[in-house]
Order: structure tokens, then sequence, then C-alpha cells
């Protein structure tokens, strides 16, 4: 002892950052390993994942699920109104919405603004005052999108005269669901129901809907994997930057749309429509995540994350090994760059199903492809870099079908692993839109938000369970 | 002396770099710093440039360059036959070609072939040979694209019943063109000239071109750096990578061509023709570079470099202060990606006028913004990156118009200095197709070229005797 403290000092100082300054402040070289203890200290939580943490079980179920996930092959087949794709829908009056389920009387006011509109487009009340009564009726049943296969950006509301993408995975037998996006602004997902939004979705469904059909169906399919991989290498990252791919897709839609026997004033509508919005494509790109995760969904003890979405007012998430359970905390707020006229104190909280992207290693994940959202979102390039170099630390693997050249072309992280989430403390990245928190407004920003990590605490836990029975601490 | 040589050295070894090794053979701490005499070591040049760095009147000059450079403002405004735009070619038979002037006898051949395939294309002879024969009795004559405002990729063909992309500088008075682009593979641009050639020329000059020239009228024009801009955040590089542009000037386009009048099934034809071809932007980009920089020539004494074009015999450089002299040298070679079946021993030398996109600051310049080039042409990312950096270092300034993504929005480099090519013996990078060195083939590969120093050296000298007199060194 003696001798070690004649020596000069070499420290490592390991988690609390203040013991290092005091190192060095006293002149000796100390380098500060960043360190938490898992879950943020939760002793129960903390007990669960040590049951989970190479755990063979586990291990083999979690390559399971990402084989899946990755041999999914989704394809865009077709464009049909929701009652034809989604059996619930043609039953009764049921309304679809994002995030975990929620009554009408917790809704945040963006969604209870889509949920009106999406009344008075299908003519179930002729004004917002009668359509939000009957909502409140308990006439009018809810259901979370993520229940019936389907996925919606922000309010994510799907009524049943809607018309849906159809995204089947050929790799398998199941297909994913998602609307045909509005634009920017005064837009349902985003809680408007103006004339103007009710009047776009009227030529959406008679017009846009069937011509698209057509045209989707003169591809013979569009393989969506090949189009989403050439569009992260032209910036985007296919959560809040569709601006390649949405090209792309125009690009593949064209010829059918032109020979689709539709008028030639239609025709042009509908490529000025599609090329006017740089989003376009954002629900297909929903769509195929949603069909590549539920293919990974439902293998027993795997830890993989297949589903991130908010309500507003609840921020769930499902994992592989637990089957439909939500594991839910409140949804946090976003923080983002705003439109001109607005601030924190018009935001809603963090809404809609598109952090499905994420969870399928798009989006946030995929930042490092897309050095110019940051425009859209705040931050800095270098900051792009560093969130998916961040979630390459908990994802399950990288995605070899989706490479990033900022990275020097190495595939992208790729299925979050809940376990990593609580061991490592870092929570998954979402970049997203934000709604104004009054129905009616529409879009206010966009930002980046967290997924709360007790809803990965929570899933711990219950995935736990599964494993050896009731989760009862080891004695100590 | 002998205390200096009792304590430490800390040595800073400037240049040849084998004094360093041996200092660090010996256990020294030592620094390299990379310096090369100018102009490699050549006196001559290195006396004119002593005359032009910090000349106040080449500074001057250059400020005035540089700002009508950056002034310029490149609009798209229609599409029409050549011999409707350049009064020459309506005079009598005259052919353009890309780089400097060269005579028939000492063209390379997929040049050969191409002026084969214009003759024919043209109706002036019925057979190849004929075709040759003519071009070879003197009954032809040759001139380069850029005397007569034009730029053509790779050969650069231009006959008077082609058509042509035609772009104003809206800041000035200033007019450019180039042809419209065939896609790849068997084109006349690269010496192939079979029916396949002729019969899509006929096309291009018979339903493409008099449809694009009504879209584009229906535009109002089209403000071109606001799209290259653009193109440069999803990963263009807008001389070898024009994926985002051309999907970008077809939806811009599209509105008008649903509206042109022209019949569906030719709409759709030109639809799949434009939307299948990645660089069909590229000779767009080439006339809005030109019309950029030709605000830019004629300033007397500015040693920014106005054009650098390439014939595949010489490589020729013109200066904004020297006027219309071509300052040459032999063509390089290209260090390339080939096609499969195809290596070196099969390339043309460096060829085409496209390099026009590296002297307005885009192409190899401009790498870091496309890092998925390097599929294309070779390399890393971070050479991709390297290259950008290394070119600012021969600009006169950013360019504050188009900003790169990986540089954290910073601006790319533009405006050549002829001096610092000469001073810091760094050759601009130049990204380029590559021709079979024989007639009728066609592209072979991709790759990076250097534009020759020889080229810079006598511009220097030239620019040197318009400040001063004759270039008599000064007495030693």
């Amino acid at each position: 002892m003696t001798e070690l403290f004649s020596l000069p000092l070499s420290v490592l100082n390991v988690g609390v950052r203040s013991f290092a300054e005091s190192v060095a402040a006293v002149g000796a070289d100390v380098t500060q390993i960043e360190w938490q203890p898992p879950a943020g200290g939760d002793v129960d939580a903390g007990h669960a994942l040590a049951r989970l943490i190479n755990e063979p079980r586990v291990e083999d179920a979690n390559r399971s699920a990402l084989a899946a996930f990755l041999n999914a092959q989704p394809v865009l087949e077709d464009v049909q109104p929701a009652r034809d794709l989604i059996p619930a829908l043609s039953a009764g009056r049921l309304l679809l919405h994002a995030g975990p389920p929620v009554a009408w009387g917790e809704m945040c006011g963006p969604m209870q603004g889509a949920i009106i509109g999406a009344i008075l487009f299908e003519a179930w009340a002729k004004t917002p005052e009668d359509a939000a009564k009957l909502a409140a009726s308990g006439q009018i049943a809810f259901a979370p999108c993520h229940h019936h296969g389907a996925v919606g950006p922000m309010a994510g509301i799907v009524s049943p005269s809607m018309p849906l993408w159809s995204v089947g995975n050929r790799a398998g037998s199941n297909r994913a669901f998602s609307g045909l996006n509005e634009g920017l602004g005064k837009v349902l997902r985003f809680g408007a129901y103006n004339a103007e939004v009710l009047e776009r979705l009227h030529w959406m469904s008679a017009v846009l809907a069937p011509t698209l059909s057509k045209a989707v169906k003169a591809t013979g399919g569009i393989e969506l994997k090949p189009l989403m991989a050439q569009s992260l290498h032209m910036g985007d990252e296919l959560h809040n930057r569709n601006t390649a791919a949405s090209s792309l897709l125009l690009k593949t839609l064209l010829p059918g749309l032109l020979e689709s026997g539709a008028p030639l004033d239609a025709i042009a509508a509908i490529a000025r429509f599609i090329a006017g919005n740089d989003h376009f494509f954002l629900n297909v790109s929903m769509a195929a995540c949603k069909a590549m995760l539920d293919a990974a969904h439902g293998v027993r003890h795997s830890s993989l994350v297949t589903a991130m979405a908010r309500n507003g007012v609840t921020f769930g998430i499902r994992v592989s090994g637990t089957g439909n359970a939500w594991f839910t905390a409140p949804a946090p707020l976003v923080d983002g760059l705003y439109f001109p006229g607005y601030g924190p104190a018009d935001a809603a909280p963090d809404l809609g199903d598109s952090a499905i992207t994420e969870t399928a290693g798009l989006g946030g994940f995929a930042m490092a492809a897309a050095p110019a959202i940051v425009q859209f979102v705040g931050g800095t390039p270098a900051d792009a870099e560093a969130n998916t170099r961040r979630m390459l630390r908990i994802a399950l693997g990288v995605n070899p079908a989706f490479t990033i050249p900022a990275l020097g072309f190495a595939g992208g992280p790729v299925g979050i692993d809940a376990r990593k989430v609580i061991d490592r403390n870092i929570s998954p990245v979402i970049n997203t839109g934000i709604a104004h928190r009054t129905a009616g407004i529409g879009q206010v920003g966009a930002g980046i938000s967290h997924a709360p990590v007790a809803c990965f605490v929570a899933a711990i836990e219950a995935l736990a369970q599964t494993i050896s029975g009731p989760a009862t601490p080891p004695t100590e």
C-alpha cells in the first residue's frame, strides 16, 4: 500500500462523475467511465433483468424473432377501404386510434378532434357538437389500430370508409395497414376537422384511392425494402423525412397511374397531391415496419420490442414474448422546433403509432442516414449520427438490408432488446411531429422524444415471470 | 548550442518525409508537415505564381468573378432544337464536341463513334463507313461545345437537329445549353451508334423534346439552384449521382407533362424514360454550372477557373482572366470501377465537358454530400469527405447556396483558384464515367480522375503576363 501511494496515480472512475472530479482537482490522471445501475437502481427490475440476461431461452427466442424480422418481405399490394381490409370495421360503429387503449373521456385534444372529424366524414353526425356527443355516448367503440393490424400517424384515426394501404409480408402470411397521408398543416391526424380537411378526405377516398389501387396493382406489388434502402442512401430516415421515398414511390406508381383509365385531370391532381407532399411515404413506411415487426411478434421468451405507440396520454410498448399486453407510462413531452407562433405550451404530449418506424430501426434509430432531418427536428448532423450509434447499444443486431452511408455502409441498428434498454439506461429515441394540444388546430412543430423507461421495466418484469414462475427475488 | 543538445528534442520537419523518419528512428519526438515546392519545383511557374499571389489586382478580380458566380440564377427555360439555339449550327455542316479543339484524325474512338452516329442521325450519310469518310473529308466543321455556350457529357456531340436544354442566367443575360440525357449503356455520348441508339435519338427529338418544352414552359421556368441544393441534401453530387435531382425534376415537370396535350401513351413513355434514368438531370446540372461559370468568365486578372473539359485526347482549362484561351495537357486515365467483363485496358482517357460540375464546386468537389457515390466510382465515404475537404484548399470560397449536411451544413468548395492548384500541388478531383476506347461500344465503368497540373501551370504563366508585361524572371 505504501508503495502504491508513492507512485503516480492513474485512476479509472466508474459511475458517479463527482468522484472523478475530486481526483482531477488534485492533479491526478483520471478516466471517467459512464455507468449507472441497471433500471436506474430499481431493485425489483434489476432482479427481473438478472433472470433474463444471458438466459439461453431468451437468447434463442431473440435469434428467432430477429430472423423473422430480417426475413420479412413487405410488399405494397393494394389500397382499399378500411372496412374491406379490417373485418371489425364492417360490423358496427368502430373507430381505430393510435397508441394503447384509451377511452373517449381520457383522450387528448387532437385525438378527440380527429374522432369528431372521422364521425363527420362518415356522416354519423352533422355538426362537430353532435359528433362529440355521439363519441361520448358509448354508441361508438374505440380500439387501437394495433389491435387490428393497422398503424396510424399522430391521432391515427381509421374509420370504415377511409382508404388504407395494404402491405403483405411475402415471407409469411401477415398483412399490415395504414391510411393515406393527407399532407402537412390542417389535417385530420393532427386533430383538425374543418371543411377543407373533410373535403380532402372525400377526394382521397373517391378519387385518389381507387386510382392508386389500380396503379399499385399494375406494378404487381412494390417490394418496399429495396425502395426504403435506397431512400436511406438519399437522406431519409423514413419517419420524419420521407422526401426521397415519396419521390421514388411516385416514380414507381407513375406508369400505372397514367394507364389507370382515370381522367387526365384526375391523374394530374393526384400527381400534384403526391408530388406536393414529402411525407406521402410515411404511412407506407409505417405499414412496412408493422408488417416486419408482426412477423417477429409472439415468440415465447423473446425480449424484442415489437411496437412502441402513443395515444397522447400514455406511451405503450409490446414485446414479442409477452403477447398482446401493453406496458404503459405517461406519454412524454417532445423536445423540438416549433412553427412560427407556437411554443411548448401549445404542445400535446407524444402522439401516434409512427414510433413503429423506430421499433423497426428507422426514424430516430436511422438518423445518421438523414443529416438534413435536424433542420426539422433540431440538433446537428453530429447529434443525428450520435443518436444512431447510441441506439446500436440497445439493438439486437444490425440490419444488412438497411445500410447507412455515413457509417461506412454498416447496417443500422435493428431490434430493440427491452433488456438492454433497462441494463444500459438508454431510452429509444423517436423523431416525431408535435400536435397542438387543442382539437381542430393541427401540427405546431416537430422534434425528438424518448420512450419512457417505465414501459420497459414493466415489460421486463412480465417477461421474467414467463421464465421461471412468479418473480420472487432471490434471498439475499 | 550545448544547452540545446542537452534538452529533449521536439522536431518539426517540413517537406521531405525521410528526414522525419531518421529523427524518429533515434527515438526523438517529430511532427511531419506536408509541404512540396509550388508547381512541383517548376522554377518558371514559381516565378509566375509569385507575381500573382497576394497581387491586389488578382484578389479584386477574383472577388468580382466569385460574386458573379454566386449571384448567378440559372433557370431551366426551354428545350429546343440545337439549330434554333446556336446560330452557327443553322448555317452549315457543323458538329460540336466535348473538350478543347481536336481534329477528326486526332479524336479518340468514342468521339469518332458519336460523330458517326450524329451524321447518321442527321441523314448526312447512310452507313457508318460513309459517315466516317464524310467526317474525314473536311466537309464537316468541328468545334468545342464550349465555343457555342454548350456543354456535353462524354463525347458531347451536338448536331443541328438534337434538342438542347436551355438554361438562362436571370441575374445576367447569358444562356447555356446541353443535350437531353439518353440513359446508360449503349448511347451516343459513349460512342455507340447502332439502330437502338439512333431510334432513341429520333424519339427524343420528335416526342420527348417538344413535350418537355411545353412542360418546362408551363412551370414558368425552373429555378435550378434550390433544386440542386435540395439534391445535395439527398445524397447527390450532381455529376455522377443525380438520383434525387432526376426525381425532383420529374416531379416538377409532371403537371406540365400531363397538361401538355400529348397523347397519354406518349406521356407514359416519357414518364417511364425519365423515371428509368437516374442520370437524367446530369445535363441540366451541367448547363446550370456553365451558366453560373460563364457569368464569372472574362474578368481581367482573375485566376478563377471557368471551365475544365476533356476530349479524350487532351484536357483543357479556361481561366476567367485569360479569355477564351485553352491551356491543355494530355488527358489522364481514370482510376475507377469497371463493369463486369471490362478493365483499364479497355478505357478511353478522360472524356467530356461534365467536369464543368467540378469547376462549379459540384461532382468530386461535393462528394461529401454523396457518400453513396463511392459504390459507383470506388473508395469509401471517408474518402468522399476527404476529397471535399481537400478541394476546399484550392477553392476561392464556399457556396452558401450549396451546403453539405456531412460538413455540418457548411457551404461546399467553390471557385477553383488556379494559383492555389499550383501553390499547394493539389489537383482538382473529378468524378467521371469511363468510355470504351473503341467506337461503338459505350460505357465500361466510372471512377475518379485528376486534372493535369500542367494545364494550371500554363494558365498561371499566361495570367502572369497580363499583370506586368512579359514574364521575365527577376534577376537572382
